[in-house]
């Protein structure tokens, strides 16, 4: 298949590059097409994947962008990478996204805004913190706010409250003031704030995201956490309308590989 | 007031500067001191720009940051300056914030995280955006969903058709597409985008100001509109950390300067 993209694309492959194949059926490549047999084969490649990550064969995994609809049609149950990860692991993987010295992970990813503020609960924001300082053991996180102002004092909500209980009690368990914040959200990202921390967690997918994405887009990347392995991930989807057009930017992806190093 | 503030910091006072006394009387400045008096001086130096303002003797008003402490102290009962221009001239005045080539006008602004999904309503939309467009006459306005991945065809939240309904009727209202969206607010503010919007409409707080902010920090500004007189301000606050030690940065207060030319 490495072979046909190649063709395809007037590509040479290098000669260092090992490919093992997927227990799934070769076809013929057609750009842009969703069809059941892509989605297969793009979900069996994940999962021998993650077998040779989990027998230490490989470093890690990074992988490009699925297509949802794709693994849908092959009748993959799973909404996503990291949705196969956290049930072949059991364990609640941590999406982290970022760029070189700025990285966030998100507390809550892929619900409606109105349910991020029923999501803010002390022990749940102490065991996200645990799990995170357990898999970077990073120096210094800054935890951001969820309200405007980071509350205004309670003016304008007071679940900020719990977001300090957490990262108190996350401190005194550690033995270390790690994590620092409640941060004022709109200018947690400014320039003087990211000399002055890497990690962020965000309590909410756009709060750190569209930060992340105006001054990085294109070269950010996505890293699971909190797994036995460890997989990064280009930060963009799959840009069917410039399919095999030779026009895709390959510096998230050459992100992602250096990350593997980072990270492991 | 203005002689001895730049005789403490060691400066000229230009010779064009024209000064006009407010109806306050003067007193002794005290560094980072938050008072009675001094917030009775900030508030009535507004009220007489306001006054200026409305008969037009002057082209708009700059203001710098109030402490909401020394107005509180005085018995001002507004919170800041966009809540007494409301007041005067009982209109909805629009808050937007921004730098050159990118401007963000805020829908709801400080309002609780959990209010915000309460206040997507199609009517107030309609009437926001149709207000915006009698204050700037735009050729084209990005709006912004209000849920991850714009909700992702109602799997993260609908609220997203109540905004599409808006960006239809408000467009059909004026007769030409001016508003555009509902965009993926995590994707709006890339490189990418900027080059194909000026203006935004965010639909609460950091989703438009975490973003601005990470990218345009101490340079962009504050604009009050849809209101008669027009109004810039810095995007700061008092930072009373640094008073009167020279370190004050002035990008900010020349853009608003500049920015009344633009907005008037």
């Amino acid at each position: 298949m490495l072979k046909q993209a190649a063709k395809k694309l007037k590509m040479k492959i290098p000669d260092d590059f090992h490919t093992i194949d997927p227990e799934a059926k070769p076809f013929q490549i057609e750009p842009a097409k969703i069809s059941k047999k892509s989605g297969l084969y793009s979900y069996r490649s994940f999962q021998k994947a993650i077998e040779l990550a989990k027998e230490k064969r490989v470093d890690g995994i990074v992988t490009l962008p699925i297509h949802k609809e794709a693994w849908a049609k092959a009748g993959i149950a799973y909404k996503g990478h990291t949705d196969m990860l956290r049930d072949i692991f059991k364990q609640d993987a941590i999406m982290m996204l970022g760029h070189t010295k700025m990285f966030v992970a998100l507390y809550t990813e892929h619900i409606p805004l109105k349910d991020v503020i029923p999501s803010i609960k002390t022990k749940r924001l102490v065991s996200f913190f645990l799990d995170l300082y357990n898999a970077l053991h990073p120096k210094k996180v800054a935890v951001l706010g969820v309200n405007p102002h980071a509350g205004d004092n309670g003016v304008l909500g007071d679940d900020e409250r719990k977001i300090e209980k957490a990262i108190q009690k996350s401190n005194a368990h550690i033995g270390k003031n790690i994590f620092e914040g409640p941060l004022v959200p709109d200018i947690a990202f400014t320039k003087e704030m990211r000399k002055r921390y890497t990690y962020y967690i965000a309590m909410y997918h756009d709060q750190g995201l569209a930060p992340l994405k105006a001054l990085y887009f294109d070269k950010s990347i996505n890293v699971s956490l909190n797994l036995p392995i460890i997989r990064t991930s280009v930060d963009h989807g799959t840009a069917f309308d410039i399919a095999y057009k030779n026009k895709a930017k390959t510096k998230s992806y050459k992100e992602a590989v250096k990350a593997i190093k980072k990270f492991k």
